[in-house]
């Protein structure tokens, strides 16, 4: 008999079925005994009378994995409508050793490091794989609207000769006894790529020797990366990234609806325009004194909360950055040489996107590195191909851990990553 | 005007238009020139006869970057049966230092090193970009069967406390202070992700320090791996992996049309079952002695030319490797322990896939440790997760590269991938 998956089990009342999955709980009553079965798609409640059955699950460990065959029946005070009745329970593999904490309760009471110590088992919890859940839709969201947009797929190397992507510290290793660096950011190699595909994204993992103990920064992060050429400006930048948005949250109400109402969460609604202010008018909106040359994370909050309230919008683009903080392959803006025609995009008060204009004629490489005081020679490989025939062209990246947590509300990138990278773990 | 790509323009003859894209070629005839434009779709002839255009046109550099406003005539004489005429052409960006290589003939003439030192330019050749994108429709072929199937999509730490995953070599990095290793495969993590979401998939970078410096080794490659629980024996295993197969090739022919047409290839039909041969069958068909513990390339090729002309298909199963050449966490054959329930597939002649069921017992775990004379402890975050409880699961893993250069015909790995590392190459 084919197993049957706890989502399809509501479909089979009357039917004799196979269900199988992890012991999720008990309830040892006096006259009946219930045995709830976890699978990838949710709960199933057994219903067992049967003293031999009883005696075998009074037996069962949390966490064990069974299969049970038996028969459907509706029960509308069954949590999914239906249970399964006269069951047959067979231990599949070993009785396991339970969990050091309850995973059937509706959240983990552990603190999150003993929950990160122990992830195989605390992403069983319903609530924390839900999230990755999302993720996963996020990331079909992100690919399908580029997929549809003419974009194609890249894969970048990881490892690097020359640390100097981004300003962000960059780890070092041993490369056949050369010395090497992990990828900051596909940066470079998606700007090569827009001369060979015009538009191109990446899906895949970053990473920061920033000694960051925050909640919203990770060592090793997964980095949805876009970059495309024939731009007019910036602005068609952020026009791709509203639509984006818009594929990526659609695709998390669809592909991950269960997900979603396990979380209780509400996808956010993506304006067919976000709203953008001026980064000065940001500073305002803060009130933050109007010569600072970025925003804190409490400015990006009230940049957030302004926009919630004035446009009903979770989403907020702040443009033209000053200069003096983007990074020197930054376009600036003809008309305001210190401002830059890049933003950053604000997702419910945090900041969750960078992009903007790259230059694109090799003078103007070299003119930025050497008034940056940097040499020419470690970024050879990348300017020269400026040489060769690039049109405008700009992008965006933007971290996945953080648009999780913001759409599942977690305060911590760390809950929302299966097996997060930080200064202090490496393990598990 | 909006502009329109290559792919588009047949469809627009009678009308202006504007198109865009690299100076590909020029052929400077007596009374006529003719401008190929080369855009992300294909290319576009621009005839010109005015004067002043033919100046500017024989000033252009090979790949300078041009918009063209024109109108779209039928010629049936023209490649696409269309060309651009009474052409208006100015130069975006600026004047393009030609390549050192013609990128406009059939094939590239530079020796692969030289390709490769200057790969930002020999990937516009038609033939480079389009074996890429073979890959990116190949690896949305493998998701969209996947996600058809329930599987998730998973992210997983590619820096890792201790080099256990496999055989191979790993690098070292400094991880704040600490050493750590690139991960050679995300073997260990899709395992526990099974006791989460029982079908787990990830789509990401995996490193291996192994000096080979071979047509079929990278340092750094991209690995397509998945894994399933509650499976009954690894013959689960190979049926889902036919199925991906076919799904991937269907994606290629279907997403990848145009890159199939300019490779001039033939997409391999994946039969509905891919024939297997044992272990000890294949080195019998290889003509090698019956103690050989591993399929050398020269009887990879054997049996592929067997499986050719005994079955027609390009794919075939090898199956019952010695559990002597496989990694301490495949599950023997119960009934020949010296065996594993374990295969590789072969595809046209190279070995492409290697997969099979896991240990998903605790103290099996501890029992193939110890009989390989390994310490426990590196691996205790993981074989601790299989104390509490686990299904019987399986999966595989495949190099992307190795499977586009069989299916673009290239001899060389180096030639699909954008970036290669290896050995002796970290740039570009």
């Amino acid at each position: 008999m084919a197993r049957v998956l706890s989502h399809q089990v509501p479909a089979c009342a009357g039917q004799h079925v196979r269900i199988a999955g992890w012991t999720h709980r008990r309830r040892l009553l006096k006259s009946v005994a219930f045995l709830i079965v976890r699978d990838a798609t949710g709960l199933t409640q057994v219903v067992v009378t049967d003293p031999a059955t009883r005696a075998l699950v009074e037996g069962l460990t949390e966490e064990t994995v069974v299969e049970v065959t038996g028969t459907v029946a509706a029960n509308p005070a069954a949590p999914a409508g239906v249970e399964v009745v006269d069951p047959v329970v067979r231990v599949v593999g070993e009785p396991a050793v339970p969990p050091p904490f309850d995973l059937y309760r509706p959240s983990l009471a552990a603190t999150l490091p003993t929950q990160l110590d122990h992830a195989p088992l605390s992403l069983r919890h319903p609530r924390r794989s839900a999230a990755l859940r999302v993720g996963a839709a996020a990331v079909a969201g992100f690919r399908r609207s580029l997929d549809g947009a003419g974009f194609t797929e890249v894969h970048t190397p990881k490892v690097v000769a020359s640390a100097t992507e981004s300003g962000a510290n960059a780890f070092t290793l041993d490369w056949f006894g050369r010395p090497a660096y992990l990828a900051q950011s596909p940066q470079f190699y998606k700007q090569l790529l827009v001369g060979v595909f015009e538009r191109v994204y990446e899906v895949g993992p970053v990473f920061r020797a920033e000694p960051h103990d925050t909640g919203r920064h990770l060592a090793q992060y997964t980095s949805l990366d876009v970059e495309f050429g024939f731009i007019d400006s910036y602005q068609d930048v952020m026009a791709l990234l509203r639509d984006v948005l818009a594929g990526v949250c659609e695709a998390v109400a669809e592909r991950a609806a269960a997900a979603v109402a396990t979380l209780g969460i509400e996808v956010p609604r993506v304006p067919e325009q976000i709203p953008q202010v001026s980064f000065a008018d940001a500073l305002a909106i803060a009130g933050a004194p109007c010569d600072e040359l970025d925003l804190a994370p409490a400015h990006e909050r009230a940049v957030g909360r302004w926009a919630a309230a004035e446009h009903g919008s979770d989403f907020v683009f702040v443009t033209g950055y000053p200069m003096a903080k983007r990074p020197f392959y930054t376009h600036p803006d003809p008309a305001d040489p210190a401002s830059s025609n890049s933003f950053d995009l604000i997702f419910r008060g945090v900041e969750l996107v960078t992009g903007g204009q790259r230059l694109h004629r090799y003078d103007d490489y070299v003119a930025a590195l050497q008034s940056a005081g940097q040499p020419l020679e470690p970024y050879r490989s990348y300017i020269d191909a400026f040489r060769h025939g690039f049109p405008p062209h700009g992008g965006f990246g933007m971290g996945l851990e953080r648009l999780v947590a913001r759409l599942v509300g977690a305060g911590n990138v760390r809950e929302v990553a299966a097996f997060p990278r930080d200064l202090h773990r490496l393990e598990p």
